[in-house]
């Protein structure tokens, strides 16, 4: 293909630059995150939502995707319909966001990527150790493009954290304590609400509730920021509150590469907590802590000295890594959907790059990746083998 | 036109609805503001950017509009032109965003009027009283749709905080204090960076710098949570640093309808200040505060009992005024730019509605009204009435 | 003895009163928590300190005694002479504090005891159970007083948090998680420290060092506010940074009462926290959140509701319980000194109540008690037990 | 006098020494602030109250006085009886505290002095002007230690905070913003109480309510922290809800030497506001900000580096001038009546100095003295006058 999507003259040390067009996104699940992403996705003016598979009744898609602005023939009522068609279009298009139920990622990811179209897949990325490893093992061999949405690591001030553990900022790990404290399960009769109903569903859901919803994010970021792979866990899972199919707490101990310990503990019934995701990273030298309910400050401290409260925003104490993410002036705030759309617009990069056939230097993007997603999985299951063994650690 | 954009089962009740197309939105002025927002309208998927007049120069007008995947016959250098070529257009553009340097509001905001197009021009809205004033007369006059920028009135906390007032919530209003304290001016040599230059430029900027670009914004959002005009104000301009031929910070005492008193300040050499615009309101029964750095609380006190900590998201103090402009679960941190689309989804309603030549309730839309933005233009006015006199009570 | 140190018309519901003369209060051990017990105790205005036995060498003991302004003749050399000599006396001490290393605390309070003296004795109160429930017999036996040194529960707002617990203002507990989160062991020499080097010896600090110093605080604060016994945990030690002869990190799955779940994390080293003993409880209705960083303030969450601040001070949300234990006006912040000084005056009440032979009622007084003494120290062995095992759930 | 109270080898570096005797205080006034101040005074165990005016009843001084633990024949009913007694007695009190209504201050501090006693005074100082420049005149010719009720200046990151300015940490001052918000006086009928009812008559209270009692703590401390007097100001008097004799409420522009412009409220009908005494000092390198609703830390912003959060304890940005006043270790919260306590003991250190002749280095020090207890009092008659002209500006 003569079209080139990246700029010729292509610094990698700037800003993300301007694609010579919008990426073509189609949009396969059709709940809240969809809108959510596809609201992202747009917000980056690098994407434009191109075709959907909104529903499984075709009507319906049809319907949803007028809402969307979408041409009728591009509302297709399965996964499988889409990648054919949209694969044997010339506009077709470059992308999938996948955001239905848990239980279809796989089969909706495998279609797509032998379909030839590159890939973002809400996590927990798969139920299955296998299929998320059969996932990577697609894409190592195609290299396709694969993101997953672990879009917390995509606040600049996470990143900025990522880089002061990477510069030594705070020495030598030595703990690494993360939670997401939900509060959106405490009435009783939540369960039966027809949207949490799936999240309750082994068949759906997989074999985790919470910890493949809430803590998955926990465990990514903590090694994100940290840059220690988690290697071993020990964890109960609990049902908090009115009887439940699946868990809906989980307290863990956690082991980091370096045998670094930690805790890691997921809960949708901590009334008073919103979206309390919160990293606590401390060495030999300093600490970082941040907290998604005040997700534009990161605390950061030299031991000896004053703590340090690092704002996002162009200077004082960000630099270019985490500036290229920031789109408003210092103390503007920003929120989660511009989180989002830095994944978004680092997904467009990739698209973009294997597109042109550029080859990117390994630190130029840090969305989270298939092995990433894959890792999650794996973190799962370590964690339903842990429960089922009276909580024993486990090898990840 | 047959064309009919609002669903004809309006529900003004509910959420604000899809329109049966997005509306083309033309831009005025290229610099970040209008990123922002352009980013904002896009954001709401109820706009796509359609043309622009990105610079003087025709050829780089071009170019940025490349940038922006404008057509290149809509890419105009000046707005007269776009105007009149975007009148003529079967495909015009529905309305036009104006962020140009002030002294350029009041000719542009006319031409497009003029032209039949509707209008969302940032603040100040003009530099002189009589040209704010000829806006409002054409506006009352024709019926046109013109908002203005005042964005901080359009968080979901914002419009909570009207709404307790308005029910009574604080009791009868006895005081108003209102601040934004910025500290982007501190460095000596800053005011000789291009971006600055102009915004102390008498000639570009107006009569004030300060006042006129964040003041305003503290007015407004006083006024518009107490539901009380201000009245009077003395105030005494200053230059703190470095000389600069217009004030960089401004001290007020205030009063408002009912001869509720106040004050009001605003500095942009407030080191450790990033956007710390702040409004307090106290009355006989309770007090409201918020600062835009921590955008997503809101402090309700009622006396005698605990101060409640009112957050962004779904219920728990939230009602369906402010809900309905609220994108994300709660806990999942919003910031400005989601504001702004607020602004530009009931800019959107209001534009549609016009053309669908529906009559809509009084307080189905909050967004910054022209008369609002005169009101600002009076208020800047005032202030260096005051000033000038050495700081003598003036009638806004 | 004719003396009445209580009011005759002693009101329960009221104040606590004042006592006809000021209490003698003898201080074994002589570093800087005995100053601040002693700071706490003068504060009260119902003790004096009379005697002490500030350190083993009797000329040194008679110099630090001058500095305490304390007469020559009761300045002890050693416990034993100090019990037999001051209850010989007709102004013997009242009651003792003991503030010396742990090791000692059982044999001096024994002795005290014995000698017919009442006792505040620091945490932990033993090295083993044995000798904890030897104290717990002794004091059952012969109704003396003994209050153990878990100040954190005397600050206002704790017992505030504690009323709304019982009160059913959470609804059914279903989650308890507490840590208490220290910065001061990060340099890796501070071990060497002759005032740390005592805390890392077994032989003075017994089988723990973190877990019985601030662990067991943790621990108490979660029990006295929930209401909840501690039965079970399962616990793992940890050596964080330099190589050190006991744990310096403690992380603990723990099983309340009615099997309430719940975590419980202590550490000398996450840089950046100086004094974060935090207390959360979640029940089906409601949760509190408290930091001892920000003691004056307790989160209390209706869910569904805006969280509300509770401050201390009086009324807006504080109850006569906890207004009693309050000294200063709304807005002016009081500390730990204050917490302490509730814990002496409730220890006064109690030791004036024994000698007045006046019963009071069962809720009057929340000091903690011996018993909660002997609880800290089954719960350290338990602790041990348990990392011993391998972390096992082990019964307290 | 051979008593020496200071060590010979006194070190003027290091911590503040212990006093070779408990120094002797008088408490005049007998309201809950003589509470708060001789709880202090006796924290630092410098002082031991010896004799009391506690009520102008003689009985019902002596009750009081019981409750006190003072002897009956030290128990006065007068303060002129007071000053007479205990200047004529080997073991009178070497110093007062005077915690009277307003008007009362002048007469009882002259008595003690002429009676060769050193005063700490409440304050206001005085209601006029004259009489506070007696009270220095006096001072000056005799050299009695005369301090004056401003304890705020007594926090240890108060001091710390001046110490940073004085070291330019934060450049050469452009603004200097104070308020001090309450929020006690919002309830209609609260002006009838009778412990409130003083503090409304202008016989009494002096000139003013609002600007005497609180006012005047926000314009000590923006004077003790930037090291500027302030040297004109511009005030406006309001009464907001229920009428009153007095001012509740007061807005101030103010000007400091250098010209340096700020501005200054105070109000006690701000619901939410309990102790909202809060600093901010912007200079050209850096800024400073503190709030009494959180005393134990102070935000030290270098302009182009993240903010710094400076906590009271050893170290971690506290230097050794403020680490003297601290009692805990760092994370063990400290309040008003530890900053009290720091007040009472460097009073103890001047009033033991002055006894043994011994010179004290100037910066030794830093208790508020009479002359800043008269700019006070000139302070509070400027804003009288500036109120009345209408609001100009008047030099103080």
């Amino acid at each position: 293909m003569a079209e080139r999507l990246l700029p010729e003259d292509l610094n990698f040390d700037g800003p993300f630059p301007r694609l010579s067009r919008r990426l073509r996104l189609g949009v396969v699940g059709g709940g809240r995150i969809s809108v959510t992403q596809a609201t992202a996705a747009r917000m980056t003016d690098r994407w434009e939502v191109a075709a959907g598979a909104l529903s499984s009744d075709a009507a319906r898609s049809k319907v949803r995707g007028a809402e969307w602005f979408l041409p009728a023939d591009r509302c297709y009522a399965s996964f499988d319909e889409m990648a054919q068609a949209e694969a044997a279009r010339p506009d077709g298009v470059d992308a999938v966001m996948i955001t239905t139920p848990n239980h279809v990622h796989f089969k909706a990811a495998k279609a797509f990527l032998e379909a030839g179209i590159d890939v973002m897949c809400d996590k927990p990325l798969t139920n299955e150790v296998a299929e998320a490893e059969g996932l990577e093992e697609i894409t190592a061999r195609t290299g396709q493009v694969f993101a997953v949405g672990y879009a917390m690591s995509c606040f600049p001030v996470i990143r900025q954290a990522r880089q002061i553990v990477a510069e030594g900022g705070i020495g030598k790990i030595n703990q690494i304590h993360v939670e997401f404290m939900q509060d959106w399960m405490t009435p009783e009769d939540v369960a039966d609400a027809p949207h949490v109903k799936w999240r309750l569903d082994p068949e759906i859901s997989g074999p985790t509730s919470c910890v493949g919803d809430i803590g998955t994010h926990a465990a990514h970021l903590a090694s994100f920021v940290s840059g220690l792979p988690m290697t071993d866990l020990r964890a109960e899972f609990h049902v908090c509150g009115a009887p439940k199919p699946l868990e809906d707490t989980v307290f863990m101990f956690t082991r980091y590469q370096n045998k670094v310990p930690g805790t890691l503990m997921a809960t949708r019934l901590a009334p008073g907590n919103r979206g309390g995701l919160r990293l606590r990273i401390f060495g030999s030298e300093g600490g970082l802590e941040w907290d998604l309910e005040n997700s534009e400050q990161l605390k950061f401290n030299r031991f000896g000295e004053p703590d340090r409260i690092i704002s996002r925003g162009h200077g004082h104490g960000i630099g270019p890594g985490a500036e290229r993410l920031i789109r408003t002036a210092r103390g503007f705030p920003e929120g989660i959907i511009e989180a989002w759309a830095n994944l978004y617009t680092e997904f467009a990069m990739a698209v973009a790059a294997r597109r042109d056939r550029v080859t990117v230097p390994a630190d130029w993007l840090s969305y989270p990746s298939v092995d990433q997603g894959a890792d999650g999985v794996r973190f799962i299951d370590a964690s339903v083998r842990s429960h089922q063994s009276g909580g024993d650690w486990v090898t990840i």
